[in-house]
C-alpha cells in the first residue's frame, strides 16, 4: 500500500486537516484549535468521508477539553456540550456518533481535566491506528475477491481522504494494485461536489494507479459495455439488515451491476455498521444546499427560483450487494452481520 | 402551449440562433452568415438538440448558397461541399443527416442559383413549420398517456430549445400542463454540460411550470421514493428495432423506471427514426472532450493527466421503452415502427 494520505493529524496542540475543498488544485492544510472551527470544517466538507469525520470528532473531544479553563469543575459537562455541536454537523454517517459516544464514555470515567486530556488523546490515537489497521485488513480481504486483470468502478471517495489515510474501497484497490491484480480504475465524478473527480483521481494518481473519470450518468453504459469487472464502494452507514447508505448515485450503480451480472462490493469497517438501525428506510438522509447545484466555479447554472432535490446519500438494498468487506472478513449475506457484531 | 422559444429564426439574410451556451445567465443571439460560423455553433453547442441542429443545417444550405458567387457555374457543387462541413459537425443525431439529404435533393433539381435560393429557403421553412406541427401533435398524443396529477422526470433538454421552439418530451409537458394533468417536473441536471439545469429549467420556468433539478445520480432514489409517475425523454436516433439513442444517462433512467414499474416514454418526430440503422449497437456514439469534465466555471476539477470517459449519448434498448410518441401517434411496441415508416 502507498504511504497514508495526510488526511488528519494531531500535531500536539491542534488537529491538522488536509483541506479537501481545495483539491486537486492545491494542498492546503487547515489547523483546527477550537470546536467551532472543527464543526465548520466538517459541515463544509473540508474533511469528509464517514471514518474520517468520526476520527476528527474523536480528536474534537481533545480540542474541546483544551478550550475548557484549566480550573473548571465542570470540564466533562463543557466537553459534552461541545461534542453536541460536533454531533449536529452531519446526520447520516454513523461513525461520527460512534466516535463521539466512545469519547463521552471515556470522559465519564475521568476524575480530573488532566486525566481526561491524557485519556481522550490516547483514545483518539487508538481509534486512528485501529482505522489504519482496519484499512489494511479490508484491503487484504477485498483483494481476494478480484481476478487478475480486473478493472473496477468506484464512486465518490472511499479512500485515504475519507479515513485515517488508506481508505475502505480504495484500500482494496491499493492492495489489488500491489498484488498485480488490477488493470485500471474508473470513478464517477460524483456530483455535485465532484469527490470522484477531485479526490479519488488525485489520490490514485498519487499512488501511480491508472484512473479514468466519467460523468455519473455514464456508468450504466460503461458497465453494459463489459469494461467493468466489479463495482466497489464505501459506505456511510450499514443497517442491521445489510442495507447500505452511501453517496448519492450508489443505488443507481447497484442496479446497473445487478442487471449486467457483475459483483457489487461494499467495503466498510465495523464502525460503519449500525445495528440499532433495522433497515435502510430508517436511515436519515442529509439534504444539502441548493448552491451545490446552482453554481459551478462561481458561474450560475440554474435560473433563479428553480427548486433542487439534492440528497447527499441514497440507500442500496442488501439484495443488490454481492458482499460486504469489513476488517474481520467478507460477509456474503446480510444475515451474517449479527454474528460479527457480537 | 406557450409561445415557441426563439431557438433559431431565419431573418432574411442570416440565421439567428439563441446562444444556448450563455443560458440561463443571459439571452444572447448569434447571427450566422457563413458555413464556418454555423458549423462552429453546432459543434460548440450554441445550438443543440437533434431536431434543432437538423433545421439549422437546412437553413445552412441557404447560407452556403449565399456564400457562392452569383455568377458561379458550379453553385450546386459549392453548396454540397459546404453541406459536407455541416455534416461533419456531430455524428449521432440522425436529423442532421436527414435534413442535409433533403436539401441536397432539392439542390439537385435546381437549374439556377436563383431558383436554388428560393427553393432551399422554402424547404427549410417547410421543415421548420413541419417540426412545429410535429411538436404540437406529439404533445397531444403524449398527454393522453398521463393521468391527472402526474409528476414526470425528464433528462437533458428535449424542449423548444432542442427543436423549432416547442420540443419533443417538453411538448408533452406543455400540453399536459395546459390540460391541468401535470403537478410538477423533475429534470436531471445532465452532466457534463448541464442542459437540464441550464436549459430545461429555464424554458419550463418561462412557461410557468414548476420544475425541480437534481443530480443525475439522484434519479434512481427519486424514482424509488414513488415521487415520479413517468419518465419522458427525447431521442437523437431511433434504430429500426426500437433501440433509442439519447443523452448520456438515459439508459440509467430506463433501468430505474423498469425496476420500479413506472413507464418510460420516448418522444421523437419521425425524422429521428433511422431505418437504415438496424439496432442500437450500430449507432455511432460521439465521445466528447476532456475539458467538459476537467473544468467547471474556469476552475480545475481534475488533476493533470487523469483520463476521462465522456460519451455524449447512450443507447436504451427497446425492451426498456414503454412507448414511443411520434407525430403520427403512440408506438407501444418497436415492431410497429416499420408500418409507420412505410
Amino acid at each position: 500500500m502507498p504511504e497514508p494520505v495526510p488526511t488528519l493529524r494531531w500535531t500536539g496542540e491542534q488537529l491538522r486537516l488536509l483541506d479537501q475543498r481545495m483539491l486537486p488544485g492545491a494542498e492546503v492544510y487547515l489547523d483546527c484549535r477550537d470546536t467551532a472551527a472543527l464543526a465548520d470544517a466538517i459541515r463544509t466538507l473540508a474533511i469528509r468521508g464517514a471514518p474520517a469525520i468520526g476520527l476528527a470528532a474523536a480528536y474534537g473531544a481533545v480540542i474541546a477539553l483544551l478550550e475548557v479553563a484549566p480550573d473548571s469543575d465542570a470540564f466533562a459537562a463543557e466537553v459534552n456540550a461541545r461534542l453536541d455541536i460536533l454531533s449536529a454537523t452531519r446526520p447520516t454517517a454513523v461513525n461520527l456518533f460512534h466516535c463521539i459516544d466512545i469519547q463521552r464514555e471515556v470522559l465519564s470515567g475521568c476524575s480530573s481535566r488532566d486525566e481526561a486530556l491524557e485519556r481522550l488523546l490516547a483514545e483518539a490515537d487508538r481509534l486512528f491506528e485501529e482505522d489504519l489497521a482496519a484499512s489494511r485488513a479490508m484491503g487484504r480481504f477485498g483483494a481476494e475477491l478480484l481476478e487478475p486483470g480486473s478493472t473496477v468502478l468506484t464512486h465518490c471517495n472511499a479512500g485515504g481522504l475519507a479515513t485515517s489515510g488508506l481508505g475502505t474501497a480504495l484500500a482494496v484497490v491499493y492492495e489489488a494494485w500491489d498484488r498485480g491484480l488490477l488493470r485500471k480504475v474508473f470513478v464517477g465524478e460524483t456530483r455535485p461536489l465532484l469527490q470522484g473527480a477531485r479526490l479519488t483521481s488525485w489520490e490514485l494518481s498519487r499512488a501511480g494507479i491508472p484512473v479514468t473519470v466519467l460523468p455519473d450518468s455514464a456508468a450504466a453504459m460503461l458497465i453494459r459495455s463489459g469494461e467493468v469487472d466489479a463495482v466497489i464502494t464505501g459506505s456511510d452507514r450499514i443497517a442491521a439488515n445489510g442495507d447500505v447508505a452511501n453517496k448519492i448515485g450508489t443505488y443507481s450503480l447497484s442496479l446497473a451491476a445487478a442487471i449486467h451480472g457483475i459483483p457489487f462490493y461494499v467495503v466498510a469497517p465495523l464502525s460503519t455498521f449500525d445495528m440499532s438501525t433495522l433497515t435502510g428506510e430508517q436511515i436519515v438522509i442529509e439534504m444539502r444546499d441548493r448552491e451545490e447545484l446552482s453554481h459551478a466555479g462561481g458561474e450560475r447554472m440554474l435560473p433563479e427560483g428553480v427548486a433542487v432535490y439534492n440528497p447527499a446519500f441514497d440507500v442500496t438494498p442488501a439484495s443488490n450487494v454481492t458482499a460486504i468487506v469489513c476488517e474481520r472478513g467478507v460477509i456474503s449475506s446480510p444475515a451474517e452481520l449479527k454474528d460479527l457484531s457480537g
